[in-house]
């Protein structure tokens, strides 16, 4: 499977992982292409899941009228509007009823997911680009807004653009005081 | 913050995204030294958190007779037990609740670990170890086995090693079936 064009290096891994961090503030001059769209999304896909299942599902929304509904659905995070492109990652639970059951739905939907996300978040920082893993919003009206069927559960919402302004990445604790060696 | 040593390029990430795949064979012969562990947990802490409250709580364990444990209580997967070292990542709901109620807890407390084991892949991938993300076990025994305390919730089962075979990646769904563009 050779899906992803691997074509000029774009960064090592460790330096994407290190240099990931929420981003807010997009350059509205500059467009990004369904293509690359696509290729973020190949990337995300590119995570594992339970049995293989790949529950995700995506939304890439570029009308405006959509982008406010997010917005205020996540309690009016402006900044959800004013990104570019907005993609909103789902998980169709029949599919991890159908496997897994209640723990299917209840706990592999959302760490399958939660691992595509953090891929598309590491493709985004590869290509410059900039995002923000926005978690806290009204699945109800995030739903309704898409036109959601009701086995799709919206679980987050990521604006992407590229960044407006340079930002530092918030502190991590140490890893002694969050692991145990047994 | 610069907390991860660049040393020398590793691998270029895109290439992690697509190498990354499940290893469930270990070569014995082939320690993993406690610094390199290190590495790998400071990858997976650069994952974000909602609010950057970090839940992720990390066991990793070298000690035979637990390793065996948790392979029992995964249903017997014996590669658990095969493995030089196994993480197991846990979270700590206390904070996820405090920082935001149920929705903590039900979903942020799981998305944020999820994330952070993605990173923690990813690493593996890049230092020519295998992984495998073990979901599928009883959470009573795991906790039993490693004396946690109740606001902490193991997660994940990850035993890592150097893989013993080359396997190939099962391959993903088409972007085209499981996007819109709105």
């Amino acid at each position: 499977m050779k899906r992803i064009k691997q074509g000029a290096i774009k960064m090592e891994v460790y330096e994407a992982l290190h240099k990931r961090h929420s981003v807010r503030e997009y350059d509205s001059s500059k467009a990004i292409p369904d293509e690359l769209i696509r290729k973020l999304l190949e990337a995300a896909c590119e995570a594992p899941s339970a049995g293989n299942l790949q529950p995700w599902r995506f939304w890439v929304v570029r009308d405006g009228r959509i982008k406010k509904e997010l917005a205020e659905a996540a309690g009016r995070q402006n900044f959800v509007y004013e990104a570019p492109v907005v993609i909103v990652v789902c998980a169709d639970l029949s599919v991890s009823l159908r496997g897994y059951g209640r723990r299917g739905v209840d706990l592999y939907a959302i760490q399958d997911t939660a691992a595509a996300i953090e891929n598309l978040l590491l493709a985004v920082c590869a290509e410059g680009l900039g995002a923000c893993w926005v978690g806290a919003f009204n699945e109800d009206k995030v739903s309704e807004s898409l036109s959601l069927e009701s086995a799709i559960r919206p679980l987050a919402i990521i604006p992407i653009g590229y960044p407006l302004v340079e930002r530092s990445k918030p502190s991590r604790r140490s890893i002694d005081k969050i692991t145990k060696f047994v």
